[in-house]
């Protein structure tokens, strides 16, 4: 049957992910059957989302033809560990936070949104600008920047008052504060696995004890398995990200949100919400796990160095029941927020720039990860495996289980080309053979190359 | 003796600190003598500091005549104290760090250098903008700001290189840092007394217990006393500030910064120096403490807060011993600084700017603080007493033994007036008949008025 005989094609990446089918015409004379017979096989792959038509241009290769793979790893102990982790991490970690395979090539120009930005921001400076040098911010950040927030949160599902958000200077100072409030030394935080690093770094600093949930690569943390480290285990708080996590991207479904929040107010522990990536969402932005919270123990960590620039220094937290404390602890260890930078970023929202942004971000995003897909189809063939998020900056991808990513990483940084190495997402020895790969640059040019070498050093070994 | 009746006059504030007196010829008719014994009477009163010459213009009231007090109260015991600050401190300390009497009156139009910075800053951001967007700053802060700093403070005698320096957020966020690596929960620290209510409220976010160092208005930090409480307890760091410290102004002798580093190597502890209002002498800018460090144990902490602009927030720590760890803590707390602000800052000093928007800050703050003294001692005679500091930005002024300045702060706030209560620069029941005013604006208008309106508040109860 030709609808079978191309799947199979597809699969052994005869024809790869993104890639345009032959026309039907082509394909009439290519497998020499009638054009009734290759339109009836196009709709039966159609309907098993193996390809998709587009308009006007014919049929795809689709993204769920790729290596879907089952990346969930069984964990061996669920348990708390003292983390600590290895001195040899300090220099990857501060590498791989640039999201960017080779950070030498040059970049294109800056968008006409950041201009913008600037703009409203050298505006701000001018404004009173003797009042600003001589006042500290206020302890929660400037009103007019927490008003433009809580109304933009309102559309995501999140009645708040500006009262209950606090600007920090990004999301890793919110997650600090949020650790800090809620846990003290010797505490145990549980952390999702495969999980963000800079948490694991942070429960180092703060002398707290991870026990690692099993993070499934699609649905996130595993609702289950939490549950019964709540019943084992005596625990403070559960770091998460239920939209686009990373290394995975994986988004959590409503219902384990609801789970979690149930979970949460039996047990009385903290949920801490990592929303850096949301806003990054290809289809839709998910409703934070803030907006279906009933004991306001949520603690919503975010800011916009994911979504619009890592240097303005701008992030937030929503601390519900711990507000006032975190309040008092930021200005204790911080003081204070440029208020010049708050006021410019709080006019370019309100005036709809970064609403316009973060749409064209999210189509040139998804076109960046399919064009990352293709090229790690062209260039591993089978041997790898990963899942394809719908948001977020990066793919979590399983190489052959031989492979340890660390020594790859090393091997890597020769050739100028930055990875991050998947034991770095956890404290256990696991993911040895996994790595995480941005597409929050094209992978064109030598930034593609940089793929094709890769996949070379992958099987040299 | 005309020297004598001159000198009585002055005490009894007849004529006041900075007035000038009258010409020897009006002297003459007014006191009957001749014009040798005026002369005479006036060289006496010179060699006594009480008056100084000026040229071209005759003889003033100098500020030794001044009501200089006799602040240094005796501690009752010397022990650590596990610190509280009590709530009703955190609004006024909120409001108080704004260091002006009446906050909502207007302002000076921005300075030239102000908005200097601000091309510079602009500039900065233009530059590489989509590099900077992309990629987070490195964790130890711009090299070429770095860079600079280190230049800067070489001619301070501090030389170090870049590498041993770490831009921050700001001074609270560099004591912030230094605290924490170089103490645990629990442990004993050791802080001026008065001090910065800032650091209290950092030892209480950290649960560690301060042990009060009564520290002179004129020379700070008592090292006798310090030594004996080094003897009887484990003291794991000293936090001081040997330039202008708040809330006195005091300055310590070199003696006595040698002394200190001597009992730091010999006890084993961190100093904790806080630079912050250092280039803002208004003779000359001392060394640091750090300058004379042999062990590599003391941490200076500072920012361009005081001297520049509150609102650029850029601070920066030299760890010495503890550097690695303060870059890791600093990277997982707060992750990264602006980019654009710091290159647009080091270029402003390369150019020479900072330098002379400093030398014309120091002599209008100096301006100021004659301003300040001449019109206390208007409105208030005898019944205070106060310190003169060659440098900062405040007075610590004694009020009558009866008065309880956390009652008349709030009688002032009721008339929109903002001072410093004494009582929030200690953990003990110490200095409620103090307040701190600052000559961070200029006495005159509005602001003066709040000065007599405040004197009426301490004679009305």
């Amino acid at each position: 049957m030709l609808a079978t005989r191309l799947k199979h094609q597809i699969e052994e990446k005869y024809w790869i992910v993104g890639e345009r089918l032959p026309s039907i015409r082509v394909l009439c004379v290519t497998y020499g059957h009638s054009k009734n017979t290759v339109i009836k096989a196009l709709h039966i792959l159609e309907s098993e989302n193996v390809i998709e038509a587009r308009a006007r241009s014919g049929f795809y290769v689709s993204l769920q033809a790729a290596n879907i793979a089952p990346t969930h790893q069984k964990i061996k102990f669920l348990r708390p560990i003292k983390v600590n982790v290895p001195e040899i991490f300090q220099d990857i970690m501060d590498r791989s936070a640039a999201f960017d395979i080779l950070p030498n090539e040059p970049l294109a120009p800056p968008s006409s949104s950041l201009i913008t930005l600037h703009r409203h921001i050298n505006n701000a400076m001018r404004f009173q600008a003797n009042k600003k040098a001589m006042y500290y911010d206020e302890p929660q950040g400037s009103l007019v920047l927490r008003n433009q927030l809580q109304d933009d949160y309102r559309h995501n599902g999140l009645s708040l008052s500006s009262e209950e958000y606090c600007i920090t200077s990004g999301c890793q100072q919110s997650l600090f504060l949020a650790l800090m409030v809620t846990c003290q030394p010797g505490d145990n935080v549980a952390v999702e696995s495969p999980g963000f690093y800079g948490v694991l770094q942070l429960l180092q600093q703060l002398q707290l004890n991870a026990i690692e949930i099993p993070s499934s690569p699609t649905t996130g943390v595993d609702i289950d398995i939490f549950e019964s480290a709540l019943k084992k285990w005596n625990i403070k708080a559960l770091v998460v990200t239920p939209a686009f996590a990373t290394p995975t991207g994986a988004t959590m479904p409503t219902e384990h949100k609801k789970n979690l929040i149930s979970l949460a107010n039996q047990y009385d522990i903290a949920l801490i919400e990592d929303d850096i990536y949301a806003d990054l969402g290809f289809m839709e932005r998910p409703f934070p796990l803030k907006s279906l919270d009933t004991e306001n123990r949520v603690i919503l960590c975010s800011s916009f160095s994911k979504s619009l620039s890592r240097d303005i220094r701008v992030g937030w937290i929503i601390g519900g029941r711990w507000q006032k404390d975190i309040v008092k602890l930021k200005l204790v260890t911080s003081l204070a927020n440029s208020q010049a930078t708050q006021i410019g970023l709080a006019s370019f929202l309100k005036n709809g720039h970064y609403k316009r942004h973060i749409n064209q971000k999210r189509l040139i995003l998804k076109q960046q990860r399919d064009q990352l897909i293709t090229n790690i189809q062209r260039y591993w063939s089978n041997s790898v495996h990963f899942s394809i998020p719908n948001g977020g900056l990066a793919l979590w991808i399983k190489l052959d289980s031989k492979i340890n990513t660390q020594t790859l990483y090393y091997q890597a940084l020769e050739r100028k080309i930055i990875l991050t190495p998947g034991s770095l997402f956890s404290v256990e020895d696991r993911f040895h053979n996994f790595i995480r790969l941005s597409f929050n640059h094209p992978s064109i040019g030598n930034r593609k190359n940089a793929l094709k070498i890769l996949s070379n050093l992958c099987v040299d070994r």
